[in-house]
């Protein structure tokens, strides 16, 4: 699954499912010109998901990842299912 | 220009252009269920730029940031131009 494929089915999804629920995707794609860059995606993960859940509450069960690596690039996809409500308690 | 055309644009540019480059790109995409819904995108920016600084060097010059704002979803697709090497100083 790609992650074009992984944006597309959850909206395709929410299309199909008339309870509407709040999503926060986030995708990245690190291309890389050589075969020696670091892949650092993998450890961004844990790191991202921690910066959005100071904004919103994040449940792990409703937290997906999608890792895929290629030769000149990897993406990497987390889709989390928000609860209605955010929280407001971020840091300035 | 929507993330999607922002994403397509850099591969299209890519091809195009021989010298190839490290690129990191970020698509963040909030989908929401009622127009009440907090926007926290814009907050988030410079948060997880901070993140992705720990792994890589980010020069501001070579950062790109292109956020949306529609009634049932934003997006914030920020694209960074990476050095060849980079930094392993991350946090473990």
């Amino acid at each position: 699954m790609s992650w074009l494929d992984f944006f597309r089915g959850r909206r395709a999804e929410k299309g199909n499912a008339p309870l509407a629920k709040d999503r926060l995707q986030i995708i990245l794609a690190h291309e890389r010109a050589s075969r020696d860059g670091e892949d650092f995606l993998p450890r961004l993960q844990q790191e991202l998901l921690a910066v959005v859940a100071r904004y919103v509450q994040v449940d792990a069960n409703k937290v997906q990842v999608n890792l895929e690596r290629g030769e000149g690039m990897s993406t990497l996809a987390i889709g989390i299912e928000l609860p209605a409500k955010p929280r407001r308690n971020a840091a300035a």
